[in-house]
Order: C-alpha cells, then structure tokens, then sequence
C-alpha cells in the first residue's frame, strides 16, 4: 500500500518562491504538461474540465445578452492583416506565419490568427448593408497563437484557447453600452462563478489594444498582490469598419460606417484561479467551477465491506444533484488520499469510517479551511449543497476583503514606491494623464497602469508630478 | 412590406444540379459563408447553432462512456511528425507548415495538425509508465487544417472542426473494443440524433487511415445516392505507440508497448444533413439538432394586436422545454416568413390567426411534409412536442426506408456497372479480397469500396472477377 502522506513536500512553498509555487501546482494537480513546441502546453483533463465549466458560464451569460456563436477560419492573408495600420503593428512582432501548403509554396504568407478583427471586419464588410442587418452580436470560441518569448502555463502562452466576441452596431452609442456590457459581464461572471473580485476601468493609451479606441479591462489581485488582467473589452469606434468597409445606408439614406466592440476571456483566468484561492498544499477550487466538487473517501486501515457499501451509496446519492467522485482505490491509504485531492482543490471531503456509519453520520473537511464537521447522513445532500454554496461566498468574502486590504490609497510617490517594488499591493491615486509620468512610474517601480477605474472618486494630485490630477488610477506589477 | 413569396427560386432545383443545389442551401439557409482563403469557410451563427447541437450529443455519449475532454497544442515539430513512416506519407502532401514566428525564422518548420496522433503518441509516452496507468481515454475538440485541392463547404474543407478521440490500452482486446463502442456511438448518434442511418464496416485497405492497422467507418447516404463516410474509427495496434514510445511495465514485470485507437467525427456531418433531408424547398432539420425547432407566425394582413399578444404568449409558453421563435417582424408578409423558415429548415411552423385564435387553436405546419393540422391551444405544449418526435421518427425511417431501396444486391459486374457510374446507389456484393478488383471498379465506375459491412452475409462470389469472394462489400460513389 502505498504511503506518501505529504504531498506538500512535492510543492515548493509560496513564500519561498511564487512562480516556483505556480509551476508547481500547475503539474501536481495534473492540470497541463509542456508540449514539444516551447510555448505550447498541452491542458490535461483537469485542467480542461476547469475550462469547460467557464466556458459553460461565459456561454450562458452571452447568450442570455443576445449574443450567437460562430466560427472564423484560422489563416489570415497577410494583405488583409495589414490594412489597420496600429492593429498589424501592434500583433505583427508575435504572428505565425505559415508559408507553405502541402507541395506548393503559398504566393502569399498567411497568419495564424492572433486574434481575429481583421477576419471577422472583413466578413462584416461583406454582410452588413443596411441599417437592418445591425447590430451584429457574434462570439467565438477558438485558439489563437502569438509568438511570445517568455511564456507561463495558462498565463501567457504561445497558443491559449479563449473567446472573442465581435459585434457591430449602427452607433457609437450603442457599440459604447456593449462594451460596457460585456466588461460587466465578466466582472459579474469573475465574482459569481470563480470567486474572483476584480476591478473594473479604462486601460491607458499606451495599454490599451493595438487598433482600439478606448479599451476596458477586469484587473485580479493575485496571491503575490500582482495583478492580472483577466479580460478586456475593446471600443473599436469606427475605425476598424473603416479599414474593412463595414458601411451600411442607414434610416436617413446616408452611407455610414458601422460602430464595432471585441471583448475576450481566455484560458488564462485558469492561472488566476490557482493563484487567487491556491495556497501551500496545492490548488482550492471554487465549487462552481470544481469539476469534481465532493470527493467521498471511506475510511478504515482497511476499509470494511459496510463502510465501503455506505460510501458507495452515498456518492451515488449525491451524485443527482453534485459533481461527486468516490474515491475507493485499495492500495492507497486514506491520508494519501486525502493529501492528493486537496492538492487538486476538491471543496469538501466527506470521510466516512465506521464509527461515523455506526452514528448515522460522516465527517465534512473543507478544502480551503480545514474545518471539520460531522454531518448527519440523513438530508446530506441538501447539507452539501448548503456548504458548497458558503464555501463559494467565503472564498469571493475573502478574496475581496485581500483586494481591498492590499490596495492602497496613497497620495505620494515616495509612500508609495516600496508598496509597488516590493510588491505589497496596488496603489490607487490621482494620474496627471501625462505618458510621462506613467512611464516614470514603471521604470522606479516596475509597475504599470493597471486601468483608471469606472467608480472614480475625486482625484486631487498627480502621485508622480504632483500636477492637478486628471483622474484615479490603478498601478500595479503585474503577469 | 417586402413581398418575395418564392425563395425556392433562389435555390437550383437538386434534380437539375445537386452540387449547385447543396451549395445555395448552404448559402441561403445561411449557415456558411466563404473566407478570404480558398477552402476556408466561415461557420455562420445558423450552422454554428447545429454543431453546438451535434457537439452536445457527441460529448454527452463520450463521457457516458468514461472520456474525458483534453487539448493538445496545433503546431507539431516536424521532426516528430515523421516518426510514424505510413501516416506521415499520407498526411504530408496536404499539411501546412508555419516556417516563421513573430520575427524570427524557425530552426525547424511545425505543421499545423492535419489530426493529432502525433502530438498525443508524444504526450502519451511521457505519461504512460505503468499499467496503472492505462486506460487513457481523451477526446478533443478543436480545428485541424488539411491542403485539400477541391474543397465544398462542410464536406471537405481546408480547415474543418471536428473531435478526436485518442485512446491507450494494455492489451489489443480491449483496444479493438473501443474501436467498435465508438464506432456504434457515431452510428447511434447519427440515427438518433440526426436522423441519418448509416452502415457500419471495416475500410479495405486501400481506403484506410495513415498509419492504421484497421480503419471502420460508418457511411451513409445523400439525396443523390452519394456516399458520405460520416466518422471513422481506428485500430492502431501497437504501431504509434511503437513510434512515440507508449510503453508500460505490465503486472507480469515485462515492458509492453501500448494498443491505441483513435475516432473522429467533423462539421462535414452538416453536409450530411443537408444531402441526406434537405429538398428542393431547402434545408430539413431533424427537431434534435435543429437550432429552433419551432417558429411562430401571427397571420392577417395586419396582425391585430390581439392575435400578435396571442402569439407571444403561445412562444413564450412553448419556450420551457422547446427551442421557439416568434417571428414577429411587421416588415414581411406571412407568406414571405413561411418561405424563409422553410428555407431554413425550422421543422415546425405554427400559424396564429384571428380565426384561429377565435376557435382556441393554431395551425400547425410541418416542414419535412408540408402537412397542416391545426392544433387546440390547451395542452399545446405536448402536442408539439409530441408532433416533433413524430417528425424525428419519420425523418430516419425515410431515410432508412431509402437506404435500403437504393442499395442492390448485385452478384454480378454488368448489373452493378450503371448502379454505380449512373449514382442509382450502392451496390453490395461479394468480393475476393485482392485490390486490383477494388481498383477496377473504380476505374471503371468511379465508385470506391465504401466499407465491409459488420454485418456479414455469407459471399458468394467477387462481383469483378467471379472468383470466390472472402467478403461482402459496399460499393458506391462517394464524397
């Protein structure tokens, strides 16, 4: 029988070396391997399982605002790419090029897509005629390649899956609302689903998207107070129907341009669920999006035929309305088993010995706490389900209540230039607007304008030049 | 108000010219468009819609049957490609290779995966160690790019989504196992869900997948008496696992190599609903996948408000358990809308007029006979819903019905000859076995060996040389 009861061991401590920490996790909890290609991961079962669960939400909450799926090919021609002047030399440094197909060497280069404004403005060009054929609301669900010299499982990948919503509208203030609606949506879908508080605000000119106008983000905080920027969504005004001829003859007979938004959410908040709960003994996953949410493990130096036949019945009850898995193998002990599912973040464990069937009851471990309580067998599924449900507001409570803690209203730049160098949290104060002063602030402190938040109080003093402030602002490191 | 009663004018009659005719239902209906690269096509919302649906029953079945969903990276190295001599000779001419990234040009070029036997032989040798280890059963949705020359929207593409599942197993038992359960789920699946009888059998070995050691495919039958192979399966033995190094200490102490399958099924099964339901009027969905399943249409020249309050509180109602739209717009006559929601596909119109709503009924409409009925308004719900199983029943015994009738038992080769060179159907008969006979028929007819049927009557003799034949074998032309 085997016996490694701590798996811990295997995982190197945050506090010693985060990223190590991260990489860590990401393998013990068998959530993706490295592939042959450098950049390239391959998103193991549990990992995948993860992402369908996000998918599911995301998907419900686009179609539920109007939104339908497609799909765009994968190849761009060159000739195409290169018609919004900012958007090709914003992406070209990091695009793919395929060059040859089968025997024949291609007359012209084509791109693996980095994203897919270019293909999807010039099929709109095509599709949009008359004011009648507006707004478009169209997501997809792809993967997309970008040519990156340092990449981080989940975080910042040479290829990563995502969705990329793309709509057109008739006006800019219709295209405006989408955007923020779809920035909410994440922001809510973050909150409510994955437990991640974030903030929401206005990226910086030389943050925002290669090719948009004005560009929103939801920021995270990370376990090592970095942020993390888990999505964006793009007001593209109409310069994109510009470059690829979205016009349409609008009510008033005039031929206009049309008004387009982009927002996506990838793969990557996977790396902001690891780090945003994850701590010492591995990964903490929120029950909504825990592919497995209750593991039942019998317990026993050998586990008796009525304990085992106990066990078995219960997770087959549980299983109508929980995600559950049983945990019965043989040749590992109950302390193996129970090191290992809490390295992959299963919210409850449900052990059951025999003193526990003999008193009508089994003992609930949460994962992110520790805690113990027996439960009564009797209304045990409503039980869990009531501690899945409190396990997932503890972890937003406290995710918030981190995020607000290490965020740090400070009026001067030497107050706060440790908090960002060392990294003990976000600074918010006021911002002259001035790229000057934005660049002054990474280069001292290696920190960036995380975004200007939409709840903005009243401004007073630029934090870096002390000039009337323009706006509030968020800095912080960032992944 | 627009006035355009006959789309079906759009659309090229299927009796005069059915390649033109699958491609303006295509089109029409709405469900793809042509990209900028030639064999790229764009999955537009209403065709997307049914591959989300065909998505959910696949993926549903796989995991009923313990698969898990995984991703594995789109570019493989070319060095690694190489490994596996017969499938790297079969897929070499079509793949498309990326020679550069971002700035720099890459030391070695990586295909795009044309499927990925490859990449997982790879990731399956580094995490099979053990017996322990075995089964892996994973399955992955994505895209794959093949330089196809002739390409047709869905039926064969450059690019085209589809899932591939890749298995490893202990022994050859069980891996031929699997072959044949995910060859009887595709052929349930098909039936069930798409309404589409198939037959199912074992590719000659002529027609057999790159690198397998048996290939299966369940092939089914168009509108034009067409072969259409819908999904394959396949046996590997221990041949990639040989290549990429799938090997495991077994409980006899030995080191074995590992038996793989692998089974994939594509958007070209939209092709297939289209040729095998769809008439000269358009598309015909079966109610399972079909995207709505029912449209409302409030009638009078001028839809009273009364009528149009009826209409949307009959879709609402129907909206718990099915997939309605009301149609609405008072831009388009009745007449205009029943033509484009045939055109469409939808299988059930319900018409709601100011008589109708007087008696307490609404007509109902079916798109795959045209026959009407009117319906009382209480208990609507299952009465549609009822109505629409009958159509999903009726759909797959017509096409059984004709599948049957269009396959000739032929015994010999002047009676098979105009069956096949004329596209009468299929013929099935005995064949001795040697390819030269397979390569005559096609020579002759252009028919190609569509599979040996699983279902074995005892053969007489070849249809082509009249020796004694060793099986009996589908012929026909194909896709």
């Amino acid at each position: 029988m085997a016996e490694r009861s701590d798996f811990v061991r295997e995982i190197t401590p945050p506090d010693q070396d985060y990223s190590q920490w991260y990489q860590d996790v990401v393998t013990k909890a068998d959530l993706a391997d490295y592939g042959p290609v450098k950049g390239f991961i391959v998103i193991k079962p549990a990992g995948y399982a993860i992402w369908e669960n996000i998918q599911a939400g995301l998907d419900r909450r686009f179609k539920a605002t109007g939104h339908v799926n497609a799909y765009f090919p994968l190849l761009i021609p060159e000739s195409l790419l290169v018609k919004e002047a900012d958007h090709v030399a914003g992406f070209t440094p990091e695009v793919a090029w395929v060059t040859h197909g089968g025997q024949e060497t291609l007359s012209e280069r084509l791109a693996i897509r980095p994203t897919s404004e270019v293909m999807v403005g010039e099929m709109y060009g095509k599709w949009v005629h008359s004011y009648r054929d507006l707004p478009i609301l169209i997501n997809q669900w792809n993967n997309v390649v970008r040519w990156e010299k340092v990449t981080r499982p989940f975080l910042r990948g040479t290829e990563f899956l995502w969705q990329e919503g793309h709509t057109a509208h008739a006006s800019g203030e219709e295209a405006m609302e989408e955007t923020l609606r779809m920035l909410s949506v994440y922001h809510e879908f973050l909150a409510t689903e994955l437990a991640i508080p974030s903030r929401m605000g206005r990226k910086s000119e030389s943050e925002k998207f290669a090719g948009a106008e004005i560009t929103y983000s939801v920021e995270a905080m990370m376990g090592d107070n970095r942020a993390l920027q888990a999505g964006t969504s793009h007001y593209f005004a109409n310069r994109f129907a510009q470059a690829y001829g979205i016009s349409f003859l609008d009510q008033d007979g005039t031929e206009k341009a049309a008004f387009t938004t982009s927002w996506g959410m990838s793969t990557r908040v996977i790396g902001a669920l690891i780090m945003v709960h994850g701590d010492a003994r591995g990964l903490v996953l929120p029950p909504r999006v825990a592919p497995t949410q209750v593991v039942v493990v019998p317990i026993g130096a050998n586990a008796s035929a009525e304990v085992a036949e106990a066990a078995r019945r219960l997770a087959k009850e549980l299983s109508s309305g929980l995600r559950v898995h049983l945990d019965d193998r043989p040749e590992f002990t109950p302390g193996w088993k129970f090191n290992e599912w809490e390295m992959r973040g299963v919210p409850v464990r449900l052990e059951l010995g025999p003193r526990d069937l003999a008193a009508g009851q089994v003992v609930a471990v949460r994962r992110d706490t520790g805690e113990k309580q027996p439960l009564p067998m009797a209304g045990l599924a409503g039980q869990v389900a009531a501690l899945l449900e409190r396990i997932q507001g503890d972890l937003l409570e406290r995710a918030t209540r981190r995020l607000a803690e290490h965020t740090h209203a400070v009026g001067d730049w030497a107050a706060a230039l440790p908090i960002l160098s060392e990294r003990q949290g976000w600074v918010e104060a006021g911002w002259c607007g001035s790229e000057a002063c934005e660049m002054q602030v990474k280069a001292q402190s290696g920190a960036t304008l995380r975004n200007l938040p939409l709840e903005q109080s009243a401004p007073a003093t630029c934090l870096v030049c002390g000039a009337k402030a323009q706006y509030m602002a968020l800095w912080g490191r960032a992944y």
